[in-house]
């Protein structure tokens, strides 16, 4: 636990997204000291809540089971949420979410953000979280945009591994190593108990992803995460 | 200088490729304590030596420049060159340059592995070095190939930046920082005396990838280099 | 006839689109005992209508003489259609519009959805009802979004070809042999009065695909139409 | 088993590969009545086969291997293999190797053809069996080819999922349901006792298809395996 | 000066793009004899002054000098300068500025419009402007959009090259040879007061593009600029 | 006829290529007084003669009659032809052939160089021969190339629309207004007397690329011919 001072930032359009696909990455980071902030822009109460609705729940008892469930999935890979509760299928895209995302970037300065792919045919709420993210992270780029916090610096925007990434254009740049944290990623996974038969799904996906990315490293590596980057690496060395 | 018993290795098309487009990525590794290994498969003697045929040298003659030239740059940057004197224009693919290739690989076991991009309308011995560079590479990581050396890992393969980066569907994935180094290269560039026009050209390349990178890390950056990456990169952190 | 409760919908921008892209679909599928709904979210008014300006009509009457020409074309064809009147250049994306297609598509329940291509460098209206189509889709599967219908399950997409194929980025991913019905598609194009240059363009474009298609089948076809599809085949062969 | 006098032919670089890539195709056909040949172009014997190296076999010990390996799992899986013993990594293509490839596709009359991807960074014996299929599939169509036998139709190409898709442009055209088969996929998977970590990683795979397929057709498939198509698809319905 | 009574018209998001990006091909056209309308839809006065703000000007200020230093610029290129302070970071597309646009398009009646790429991920209102440009141009051309002018025809649209091209798909379709107007841009350049940084980096950029312009040219070029094409040039000989 | 002592070169795999392909071009330059140059790889005696086989007759009887018919259908459209006898289905490229092609180029110093498209999945010869150009073109620029006529400088290449375009990535970036011509072309095509069935389909062709041209020209046109370009043009104003 080194960077204790530092951020990372994960814009999940859904309650559960940031768990199936970036949990690894949280309990990684968490590991190494950083702060992690999880960003929830609705429930997911409209579109991805199918069983609660068949069991007969109300809209808020809904938002209130898919709370609990992130928030204590956040608990077991070490992150804190915040949520925005901007509503679902469609998520609506407003002046104040959009304002209300660039101070969170000025606020907390992350060192690199998480969030969703650039196209997604089954899920239109995923890229217009994504196109608003990278332009809330511009505009907190900007001086003359109007706030009492400073301007932030070039983070990179890493994308999440969409559920079909072929229909998505979904590029591979990343491989993360996350056999040191998946129990706690399964165990985050199952906290989401309305979804049961994506735990099995997304265990399969990460172990998928361990054998490419061991293939890819030349050694052996049991479960991985996809990534892929907006921006080109920075760095005195490859990578 | 830690690493002293790793090795990179740059496979150029032709005898002074190296320099304008790894003359940075060469100089950094040679800093940090690697070895790093040059490979001309031809000294650019047709394609690329104009102003040698127009002042009448012979072809032998040219040959012989332009390998003190290549030669002395490498010197400069703290690369050792071998050439394998395969012809250019066109290079010719022989399965003796193959395995001669392949066993390179074997022996000296690179980290990583430079070339050229993966198609270039102005230049048809550039793909075709790609080409073989990624076979080569495969056959040095398969078990039945036949050699007394034992196969190697799965080294990261770094594409270079081409003349003209639009025409070539070149990806910028890294933008190496060879701010350090960028007087050393600038020295070998300078080596090529039959294309000073390139010395000035591949000056502003850098400066211009230098503020670029300088963009995407937040931070001001004078020179740097472009790559492009075939496979995933893989690790415990985000790059 | 056999299967004579199953629909298909077909989303057409403007009132005419329908006919000279899907023409031999809808002719097709009503012979197959289909029942064939046209959703005409414009009359293709302002913007395809030029002659009717330059005659001098008004708003009110091209509005009417599209619809009624529409009409006719959809009762050749053996379709019903349904008219939105949401206007036309610029088609204009309302949240009610957005809710009335989405009950449209549980209230009927296609069996596949056809409309408009993904980009369009001459035409705005077609991309964006292509979005407002894949989206609407995507809400009337979620149990959670407010209706009195059940959800749909996931019937597929095709696209239209769109006036100049290469510059919108057109996949031709299925060839309709529409030989058996052509003539029908030629009568209902030939209800477009307004639009006479029109009727041996895409006689000419039908053919043209007849000819591909049957190259690609390895028999010969005179008449058909290209579509790309949006998600994977799923099927017990291929196909 | 309709189709008696029906072939598809399936060309494998390498003796295992049709069994991890296409056995669900294969059993599924041979239980529609279909004859299914395999055309295995080489043992895979240098390049696909480190644990018999490792354990100290020679060369033609490891073709016997691997050749009584994929005659056992083509019995299973019900399909006829031919062997033609042309080398790999690097697999030649010789003329000798594209009339015999001429000749089978004239002899046999495949409905469909199956082979590997287009592009791959990790093998190049895959994308050069593609190129070769694709031109001798066109060499059999024409008329003033030599040879004693008939020119073929336009057999539709589908081209098999490569271990890394995104790594290699694969699109996914199609999802097969291969439920019904998987058994005996898995017991031919089993034969190649020689890559037993590959029987898992292959059964998530068809787990992964599976889901995606299911929720591409809206209803609950188990096992799936996914193909790209070359050609468009013709037919008088959409698929 | 032979065509005094032609337009073309360049629309820049911000009120200094258009010198860094097509500060050339004004100059030229000026030189021509065309009217060059430029038109400046925000003062970037929020997004591109970060020099301002630190120096503590009001928004008011800034705008003003925005104002001086585009209008200094335009002046010494050859161009008018219509200012639509829409708002920068973000721009907002309203329907009065979708409309003041297509106006302005049937007034002047544009050979040829010039405007920004149609993606950038560092900057969300350049390929906004873009898609604005595009739809409006499309309005202009449509019989029943409502104006009291009449509709123009096809101009040919061109994309400016973006400050990280390769990042923003820009495609080079064309290059400019701008050597005899260069001096006249730099010294447009140098209007940018609160931007020196820039002034050197795009005269590198017009070295490099010149170098590359010879390159395709087969002679020597000094100075150019890129562009990418939206539709396909026509004509009587290849362009 | 101004400029008589410029030439252009169209390189057509088989013989009649050049005709449907390219025929309008041809015709053009012919007028504008340009030599024109057609350089027959093969006779297509073997994959594009399939009547000639089912008549019975023998390999020599059928290359001599498409050397006839394509000497007739270059005199009608005002070229000269070159024949190679290279041998089809495959194309096979030698040195010998590619030294040929760089000699042809150097002799004749051609202002433009037209031949096929990129890829192509139902015509291998034709990429192929597209390949060779692209590298011969280049090995007639290089100094040390061995030959007593001088080096070239940097024709553009323009590539033919193929048969199925959209399967072929073909780009439409020039539309050549043919009709002033095009009675010529349709004579040239009916000298293809065994490919009758071809006559009314690129006529068809012809029509749509007119009609495509128009709309964007922005004004009326007839006969239209597509072009993909490989370099970026360069001139001192927009085309």
């Amino acid at each position: 636990m080194v960077d204790t001072n530092k951020t990372i930032t994960v814009v999940s359009a859904h309650s559960a997204d940031f768990v199936w696909r970036a949990g690894g990455a949280i309990a990684l980071y968490h590991d190494l000291g950083y702060r992690v902030r999880v960003l929830c822009l609705s429930y997911g109460e409209r579109g991805e809540s199918a069983r609660l609705w068949k069991d007969g729940k109300t809209l808020e008892e809904i938002k209130q089971s898919r709370r609990a469930e992130a928030q204590h999935a956040a608990e077991i890979l070490g992150a804190e949420v915040r949520f925005f509760d901007a509503g679902d299928y469609p998520l609506e895209v407003t002046k104040d979410l959009q304002d209300a995302l660039v101070q969170e970037f000025r606020e907390y300065r992350p060192e690199l953000i998480l969030t969703h792919s650039l196209t997604d045919p089954y899920n239109a709420d995923h890229p217009r979280t994504t196109e608003l993210v990278m332009e809330c992270r511009i505009l907190a780029q900007a001086h003359g945009y109007p706030s009492d916090l400073p301007v932030i610096g070039a983070p990179p925007v890493y994308l999440f591994e969409p559920h079909q990434p072929e229909q998505c254009n979904f590029q591979v740049d990343v491989l993360l190593d996350i056999t040191p944290v998946f129990e706690r990623k399964r165990q985050a996974m199952e906290c989401m108990e309305a979804q049961e038969h994506l735990w099995e799904y997304y265990t399969d996906v990460a172990k998928r992803r361990g054998v490419q990315a061991g293939r890819n490293a030349g050694s052996s590596i049991k479960y991985g995460e996809a990534y892929q980057r907006i921006y080109p690496y920075v760095g005195k060395v490859f990578a």
